[in-house]
């Protein structure tokens, strides 16, 4: 024929026929039964029956927006009506996002000691798409990666669901949640091929100081390991305290430092994310580089519009947003920390950021539950107060609270909490201890 | 210690030691590296240098947005700006999409023989999510699929970085690129986990019937197969001609329906897409469905604006908005068929939807090139249209072309196309080629 190519007309072979299917079974693929949401696993299987005489307050919920008391900047939403006007962001962007855009950002966060520019920025949906690239890009089934206990649970439930190992090492409650370096590197091996570093902490609500990221920074470079810093929380930090970003410590240690507009311009919704690429000692090299550019092409970019919108979320929202949320959280984790502090058989952790603060519960006084779980549940029943119980971080024996509610909500919570406890809390004695055992 | 927590400090074992990496090593992933994109490893392979004298015709970029001459409505423009306004999409949505926008998208697509509710519907990031998904679901490494060809090349890419197997079915150009059913049905084996069907289709711009689209049902059925339906170019078909989404035609084929915002209504760059389950017949089940949500947690779900702009977006957008985009495209690509199919050396395909046509070239009277990726390439330097070699589509010795241009360059294009095929074209007697051999 004039189309010039050759086709092969096969007639079905009968005996093949045979081993065909002859009913229907379509099962769900192994990776997708893989993929664990430890957070939906403990939470669906926890009763929450509010007590109906007391109104829901929820503490769970690590989304800022849900009570209407953060909202964004009028700068950022101006700017992407902006860009909606300007009719130039409808089009496909490149799959790793617009030059321009990317630019924008590699000059929000450059600077002398770890510059950047806008090829070392790679736009993602979401800073949760930024950690399954440089997850995916960095490490192979069979591979391991070291992750904080505790910690933020998409990092478990993407590398198991590629075959990857995830290997915990501890945070210190009584260090402010600092690294337990020796452990951190006794879970080395020849087949480590990642840490994530997590700073500011979900769900510790806590920030290194620059000498403990310098610490973390020897192990990775000792044993030559890259890092994955997230640092979605960056800049989050309370007065007084400094956030210092990993990669400007360091020269050596490459590092994929993840982030995005959901935390700080209180926007989770609009999924935009970013690598930033640091590679000042080339290890990395192209080749990275390159991965991180096929495995965007998978689904291409962010949503064009909020990418149009950057330029100007970034550089022109004033500093007042940003302290105005700082000194709330601040105000609340305060709140928070003082109120539950004094109450018997809890101990609070002050954070220093972000928007968490952990509670560890002395299980030994509340014999009415057997673990975080059941004592997070039973708030629900008779308190109507919901916190995420930390074994949904890998951390049982304490929860976490989420500070970003309205104040009253945030002092409310604490008295039911306190009145929770005190109902069930029950001093014992050296002795009566021994006795029960 | 009064958090309860029992902790390992383990010393580094200097045997250990020895076995870690003592410089560093970064490699990117197995996955990375199986993750191609033809068109990109084409194009990239190219020489693409203009002709000077000639201004640059782009008829290979599937953005019809890129010329400014095909707008969005402002009705969709509008949804967005008042999704903003509302201060009610800036939050986290559940990761498969508000359950008000997929109820909105059900609605759209339900008919009384397939009807739709919101829990049938997952939004995605874009329609290549959609069928990343779908794939991921449905597929484990090992199994294999059948896609098209020629086919949209993100299909092979997506299986491929799975490990999952690609098979290709041949499109017949002679019979409107229907499906080789015999061919079809011949690779089936009992690894096959899922048919894909794109209809409409890219590159072809063709259009099935519904009998052969009850065709193909009955391959899918008679070796229960299930399909991923890819109609994102749905109802973006010519005046005279039907589209026939597939699931209404089949009461036991499991069917998931990838779509999204970016064709029908101009805005690629939004990445908004989504799944129809269309399961009548209970094969899929609950377990498909959980593990579509479960996926749908690895990055969240599409930008929440654009969700929220859903429902005015789909309810508000005038007819007369989709019937202009349609009758441009057909009338471009009428120009473009009757312009090229009266250049010796070339026959188009005419197109009865999407925004593509298919020119197969004959190449034995084409002896000053090699292939359709030489042919291409050429009319580049000499006449500065680029078209993209079907190559890119395994499809060799066609090009594809996308009719989304303006007229005029549509015309001015095909005036170079036919001059550069009277400076190449040979006419050759039987004898002469004989001699050739
Ligand atoms: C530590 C941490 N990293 C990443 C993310 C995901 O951010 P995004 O919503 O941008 O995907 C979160 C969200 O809660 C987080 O707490
Ligand atoms: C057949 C086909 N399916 C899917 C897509 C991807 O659509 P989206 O941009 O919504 O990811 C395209 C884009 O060109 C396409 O041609």
């Amino acid at each position: 024929g004039s189309f010039g190519l050759v086709r092969t007309h096969v007639n079905v072979d009968p005996a093949k026929l045979k081993s065909l299917r002859q009913r229907w079974s379509v099962k769900p693929s192994e990776m997708s039964k893989k993929t664990l949401n430890p957070i939906r696993a403990i939470v669906d299987g926890m009763k929450l029956t509010p007590n109906p005489e007391k109104p829901m307050i929820a503490l769970s919920i690590g989304d800022p927006t849900v009570f209407g008391n953060l909202p964004t900047d009028d700068t950022v939403l101006q700017a992407m009506k902006e860009a909606i006007d300007s009719h130039k962001y409808n089009g496909y962007a490149p799959s790793v996002g617009y030059q321009k855009s990317r630019e924008v950002v590699a000059d929000f966060y450059s600077c002398p000691e770890a510059p950047l520019d806008g090829k070392d920025v790679i736009l993602t949906s979401g800073c949760s798409q930024a950690i399954e690239l440089a997850i995916s890009v960095l490490c192979n089934p069979g591979d391991n990666i070291l992750v904080p206990r505790p910690g933020f649970s998409l990092y478990k439930t993407l590398a198991v669901s590629m075959g990857i190992q995830v290997k915990h090492y501890n945070l210190l409650p009584e260090k402010s949640w600092e690294i337990d370096l020796q452990h951190l590197e006794s879970l080395i091996d020849d087949k480590t091929a990642c840490l994530i570093v997590n700073n500011p902490s979900n769900p510790c609500g806590s920030v290194f100081s620059r000498e403990h990221l310098h610490k973390i920074l020897s192990v990775a470079s000792r044993n030559c390991i890259p890092i994955l810093a997230d640092e979605i929380y960056g800049d989050m930090v309370f007065p007084g305290c400094d956030f210092q970003p990993l990669a400007p410590l360091s020269s050596d240690v490459p590092i994929l430092s993840c982030g995005g507009l959901a935390k700080r311009w209180l926007v989770p919704g609009w999924r935009m994310g970013w690598i930033l690429i640091h590679d000042r000692n080339d290890i990395f090299g192209t080749a990275i580089r390159e991965g991180l550019v096929k495995l965007s092409q998978r689904i291409l970019g962010p949503c064009t519009v909020v990418q149009g919108a950057l330029e100007s979320i970034l550089n022109d929202t004033p500093p007042e947003f940003y302290q105005g949320t700082i000194s709330f959280l601040k105000s609340n984790s305060e709140i928070c920390y003082s109120e539950l502090s004094t109450v018997p058989g809890l101990n609070p952790v002050m954070p220093s950021g972000a928007m968490y603060i952990m509670v560890g519960i002395e299980m030994e006084h509340f014999p009415d539950f057997q673990n975080d779980v059941e004592f997070t549940e039973r708030l629900v029943t008779e308190q109507s107060v919901f916190c995420l119980p930390a074994t949904a971080f890998e951390y049982p024996n304490f929860f976490r609270i989420v500070v970003t509610v309205p104040e009253e909500m945030m002092i409310e919570a604490c008295i039911r909490i306190r009145e929770f406890c005190a109902r069930h809390y029950r001093p014992r004695s050296q002795d009566s201890h021994e006795l029960d055992q």
